[in-house]
């Protein structure tokens, strides 16, 4: 057991904190400014373009990707992504954008690399490496359980040499931004088949007739207009050829788990570099602001805010990065309970350590002056996204009580 | 001991409820329509005119000021107002400015009633109980802790038969809207004096030449422009007559300290109507939305954020009930310690109340076609109005460690 | 609406306050001495009849039955006996059972006293009251959810004239007492009847041969041998007269219920008794103990847990207090909800304010020259008693679910 | 970076596995009975000497001290020693005594290994290895906050050859036992030095005239008079060679640090392990204990207890490992912050826990039949040893927030 970072790690947590430092923080009242004098747009604002220059030059693009893929990627492990993609959840609206490594283009790129025939790849995942296009991925449906795959209402009927789509999206991140050519989309194929056998994933272009996108939502009062936004989409027998089909049919729920469980781990990973972005907010905000004579820092309930928060993110962390190790070591699959533990856990302590974080700021942590109210936003959705936590507890806590069962017992119980 | 409302406060109970029935739930919708249409006005919109309308028929307009006062307001004590408070909170965006009971215009009205002069109150009072004209009370500052007043940078100079007004201040609530034609401004006229005689209160009209409204500040996104925002407000060196002075020179502290102690209760109350709202919410959600093939009220750990909700709402309302019971017998000042403990204890309960009836919503909780995501952001913002919860709970905990001391103990310990 | 209490219920609080003051606190000492030097004694010492002879004089004797029984008891109403079962509460061990007001006694009585037949009380009702038996409650089952009564496996068997109860109970709290002549047991006596009708109710002496106390039990290392522990109880063809039955054959689910729902308030009652006297010792503790140059009182950690501690025993005071009132106003049955939310919020909260009295006070906190320890253990146990919080709040989730519910949807919700 | 355990740390782990189930767990019903027939004994039961035995021959002895020691002890790195140690944890009254890792005579053999004189380390480190004496460390006292060691009541004092030591002190772990020849005392020699330069450390051999252990403590309602229960001790005029000082006057408080580090870690490992028998225990009823039809394991509520324990445990399992590892590899010293991280964490995650537990097994939690009460009272206890964890959050919260500090704001932030 070591808890050294290797020297590609560091490295590259390295040349992230310069690129943070130098590049990403000065952009931010930039990327606020060009907000405010572009309302209406949904796509990425000039700063952003400059800083994805920055970030291909000081190799820190699409390196979310393992292994070799001949597109600017460095073939880092999950380990190893972990410190750069914690390091970019500290500017969470623009780091991952800057290289490439944002959700929902992050997951579909995996997507289309591991499942993708050599045609869509060439055609799709080729440009969204290359950054030229934008994408999103349409699952959550209004009327449907999120975390219930097996009810999603959307049909992906067959016609001849083409499939036909049928459905309401809603949270399409990304959708809103004109820029996103592509849409993946999961919708049932057969709705007669075992429960994890209905699903399919199909390539939706943008421009395909019978693709609505009906408006934007906002998480709290954010619309995230600044890269796309969360949209709803209505699909109106819109028509793709049959080669869109993303692997078979009824391949649909094991292409998203698939997609979803290194999405899940990145997410952890950003909501930590959150967290710590918070961290340093309250040092300096408890070192400098004098409140009845003393300095916030010098009183005993913000000193145990600060001693809460720290360990707590330290032993998240480390429970992120064994994850991430169980990844690269016995696989994504194998470490699906290890996924779901941090998916649920890091979160909820993440949006506590906001909170805090914006308790101690006073009214100035509410505003959009200070990171904090966007980034609890964030953090609360992911509570949300991917399923609510309580699917996930609940699952967790089968698989606890089937640990030490006999195998009778274990028939017994239900996941 | 007795537990039942008496017949005044059931009567106005009973017209809140048909009034939120018969026209603010509808006006609802229409509200967020108007608002989309007129995405840059600050101004009330014209649905809420025509619900003051109603509200005056009704027989609920300006209910919240105690005692007569010949302009259609009741003579409700606060334990009979308190109610009716309550069930304003359920359409926070409305329901209390339909009934001229919304802050700060509230707040503003009960200081000019209680501390006004006669001319004061001829201007200012009347017509801010017709509706004809908003106001704003501009006390927080950026670089000061709002919660220790004794440190007010803004400066109140005479100068002759004037006060000149000089600082920076934000969070001044409803103050970007035009149509706020004073605002009541807390400042430092002897910053030698005794720390709570350091203060004055002054009457500065809108358009007095040196008030700049600098910019609207957002909490959680959300900038509440449909009634007038948050404002950064700059004084440079506006000049009012002395006229314009609240009561005397020193007096600000007393002053500030009298408005916010019935601003506070209403505060709970109304908070408290968010609670019931999202209970109402949660009830049908839990009732209708099935998962896994069960509804969610079905699911144990539903049931607990049911029951936990429900309690403590009941605990929490019986404990503002109390305390509008104290002023109304022993008066505001006797009840200061019961007036912070609620201030405390209702914001931070309604805030997880909410965040449990958003997880139970899902993603639909976190965009505003539901209305939990912006209450959680008003509730979330009132553990740092007047004051953060820490500033209070230190004083409650002071309290109580002197309730049972000996005269030379209690000397001990500051408050 | 009225938060003063009445005459009545203000009088028998002096005269309770000053009973704890005269007598009862004094005798605390006296009793860990008496345990000391009779470890293997489970009667209650010789302290206690003194103070049983100083309640009789006081008129504090049998309280807790509301209305008139010629017997000393004063006829208070639940919403009158409520400030002086909370007092009782600040001397756990002590101060109820000198009142004659302790568990399972009290209960017993009631129920004798609502439900016996004139023998019955003539033979057991009597001797109770005038304190010179005691009694048990034999109810729970090692093997079955406590919770789940039409589980209990304790059979109780129609032989001529006679019942024969045959079955293994424990957790008979009173019971190693060999002054506890009466158990009363609730047993099965129609498997096959509706759920709520197998059981049935019934008189055991305990000199009944068959009946053996098998071992005493504990509670975190106490096991409250100064008046009767907890003890396991084995029936083997125990057999009574049939007119030792409570009521009929069947009605014995019907009287538990109306026997725990008093009991459960009274618990609650106690239990904020327990807390006050936390609230007292942390008050005098945080004024009196310096680390590191400054009273605890001083420290804005301490502060904090005082604030909370109290905003949250009024509170829940008041939610107890309203409990009562509804006993007496609306009956037990239409308080039901009430009673079984204070039954989980209270003890949960105490258990809480505890665990920080024993912190505040250090190592001295753990051992039993605090009363805290023992109050913890107390309240812990309290969390279990009468079915584990978690059933409770199931059914507070679900009444609250229906709540709002329609009629079709509230039959598609089970209770 | 690499979570895989080495070999040594598994073997062990495996071998301490092996010893639970052969010997340990067995044992566990045979002490308890020793114990009910040798009420008034406070020394090692004969079941637990033959433990020892069993121990020695597995390899199990002393492994708590690092290095070589020619003792049996094997020379394992604090890293691979965590999970023997945590394992030992899951039987906390028998494993790490039978292994001679119990505290506090496992700091005291450090604290001889360490600073001891090759005189002191034959005379009492040797027939401490050899496990033929006990000890106890004698620090805490009634009337000084056991976090500030400054204010040292007990006094040592130089008499020609000798130092006397006079005072009061409690809480000595293991002093009732009458084979616990050795007290290491901690005192202050000058009081007028420097805060950290008053005390020394010395040994006193328990048959010293004026040694007097007083009575016992208990923790709840456990005396721990199986291996030496918590003693208050008096030292009269206590008369001992100079020889005895260890190190030199004024060393005490950085001998007693020295001395704290690993034992705090050893406290959090085998807390895990108490964490850990909770959860097997919880698996357990959960999947067996039916109430209303369905296993507690099919119920939401106990899958998310399950859940959140989990992942709890796993988290600062890593902490505590990745602490050890700090250990070994920058040394105790620089691992402060860590060391006093999972002090506090660890304790309180597992009461929680184990409260838990207890809940789940209801009443049978509460009793001495399950060792969920006793772990409970041992982990409260572990939140007080040491000092509170208040002291510790405080000094890491200061610690964070001179992370980030310029120099000059680092010198205004006291610790």
């Amino acid at each position: 057991m070591d808890f050294a970072p290797d020297a590609t790690a560091s490295k590259h947590a390295d040349l992230m904190r310069d690129f943070l430092e130098d590049c990403v923080y000065p952009a931010e009242p930039v990327l606020r400014r060009e907000v405010a004098q572009t309302p209406d747009v949904w796509s990425l604002r000039p700063v952003v373009g400059l800083l994805r220059d920055d970030a291909r030059e000081r190799g820190l693009w699409n390196l979310f990707l393992p292994g070799e893929h001949g597109d600017g990627g460095r073939g880092l492990t999950t380990l190893q992504y972990a410190p750069v993609a914690e390091l970019s959840g500290r500017s969470p609206q623009l780091a991952p954008v800057a290289m490439n490594c944002a959700a929902p283009d992050s997951g579909n790129m995996e997507l289309l690399h591991e499942f993708g025939t050599p045609a869509q790849r060439e055609r799709w995942l080729a440009p969204l490496l290359a950054g030229s296009i934008r994408s999103a991925f349409c699952m959550t449906e209004p009327d449907v359980a999120s975390s219930d795959a097996a009810g999603l209402a959307t049909r992906i009927r067959r016609d001849g040499d083409s499939y036909v789509v049928t459905g309401r999206k809603w949270w399409s991140t990304g959708a809103m931004n004109p820029d996103a050519a592509l849409l993946v989309v999961m919708g049932t194929t057969d709705p007669q088949a075992a429960r994890h056998r209905r699903q399919s994933m199909i390539l939706v272009p943008r421009d395909t007739p019978g693709v609505r996108v009906v408006r934007p939502l906002s998480v709290f009062g954010y619309d995230d207009r600044d890269h796309g936004g969360h949209a709803e989409v209505v699909f109106e027998d819109a028509r793709v050829p049959v080669e869109n089909l993303v692997r078979g049919e009824g391949d649909g729920f094991a292409i998203a788990q698939a997609r979803l469980g290194p999405g899940r781990v990145h997410h952890c990973m950003r909501a930590l570099g959150m967290a710590e972005r918070a961290m340093d907010l309250m040092g300096a905000r408890a070192r400098q602001r004098v409140a009845f004579g003393r300095p916030l820092a010098a009183q005993g309930v913000v000193r145990e805010w600060l001693a809460e928060s720290r360990w707590t993110i330290e032993a998240l962390r480390l429970l992120v990065l064994k994850t991430a190790w169980l990844m690269d070591t016995v696989g994504n699959r194998a470490a699906m309970t290890e996924i779901q533990a941090i998916k649920v856990a890091v979160p909820g302590a993440v949006q506590q350590i906001l909170d805090r974080a914006m308790q101690l700021f006073g009214a100035a942590g509410l505003d959009d002056d200070e990171p904090l109210a966007a980034m609890f936003a964030a953090a609360r959705a992911l509570r949300l996204a991917d399923g609510p936590d309580e699917v996930h507890r609940a699952s967790l806590g089968a698989a606890e009580a089937r640990r030490t069962a006999t195998p009778d017992e274990a028939d017994a119980l239900a996941p």
